[in-house]
């Protein structure tokens, strides 16, 4: 492989990057949204099932729509930021193995049906996390501010954007170009020996 | 924000970047797991609350331990590689919180407890999740190559590795050069428009 990339690039997808909560009056244009994607689809997620969905909620009627879900301390901050990504499972991700993953078609069938369908949400939920982290640094990568949110309520998302129930929500988080005046001091971080061993 | 990151770096953490089963015989420093674990820890998760744990298992003893847990197609280039990360879900992670955000520490409490033992693992799953992702392309950016892998037996790795209980292995990840002559193709990708909606 190459040489590790810059410092400058680390700092802009690691080390200055920070979680923002108030937003510049700067808007996102959708070939951007396209373009962050296009990067992320190429993380790897088990047997390329790529699970994860997104709803982009930009226009003021959708916002609305996402408003009432939406826990108290995020409304404000939800509603000023220029997009907010829905990030959803989708659970039956395994109706696309044959295309994705043609080595294997049959992988599919250890998904179908409801005495597997633990075994599915499992594998929606890790991998549609694992490419909802790759977004993350995408955005950042492009020039973008993330801030993601697990305070909502994730049924009431499901049953105003998902109603047939295939996509179950996992988090939400605004997109936009942050208001760096308005960031705290990071928090602190556990240290590698408190999180890591090596044997 | 800063210009986006050059194409040589997103090449190298997205664009060129590849899941690999093939290792080249050049060894990974303890120092440089380190550095890679010192960009991830700086990704976001809810709350600070960084709940992933690793287990580098890097001799051939540790090796040995982890075999009987692997799906046969994995044996031999998880024997071949210089490192493989058991990234594990830390059931108490919430014992942290008044430490890592300090601004709410009574939001510990809503994980104590049996009653709340289903939203702690659902909120450890996702965040360790996210920050193994995170490790993918701290690792990438840092110059190594990334395997991971689902195929393994959980509950063998944790009796083996985690026995008290309070560490839940989540997927397991090769480290190391990768041999690039043995890549396949690229898989393909779902685009935008099939995963992704803007409203």
């Amino acid at each position: 492989m190459a040489n590790p990339i810059s410092d400058s690039a680390l700092d802009m997808i690691f080390r200055q990057a920070r979680t923002h909560t108030a937003w510049l009056p700067r808007p996102v244009g959708d070939d951007l949204l396209r373009a962050v994607y296009d990067l992320a689809k190429l993380g790897p997620t088990s047997a390329n099932t790529m699970p994860m969905r997104i709803v982009f909620v930009k226009s003021p009627a959708a916002k609305q729509r996402l408003k009432p879900a939406l826990h108290g301390g995020n409304v404000e901050k939800t509603m000023a930021a220029p997009v907010t990504a829905i990030f959803a499972d989708d659970q039956k991700f395994y109706e696309h193995i044959p295309r994705l993953f043609p080595a294997a078609p049959a992988f599919r069938d250890l998904f179908i049906g409801p005495e597997n369908a633990e075994r599915a949400k499992i594998h929606a939920f890790r991998n549609a996390t694992l490419q909802a982290a790759y977004f993350i640094i995408a955005a950042r990568a492009l020039g973008l501010d993330c801030g993601p949110m697990s305070g909502f309520d994730n049924a009431k998302v499901d049953a105003e954007f998902f109603p047939d129930g295939r996509f179950k929500s996992n988090f939400i988080m605004n997109l936009g170009y942050g208001d760096a005046e308005k960031l705290h001091p990071r928090l602190p971080r556990l240290e590698f020996d408190e999180a890591c061993k090596i044997m």
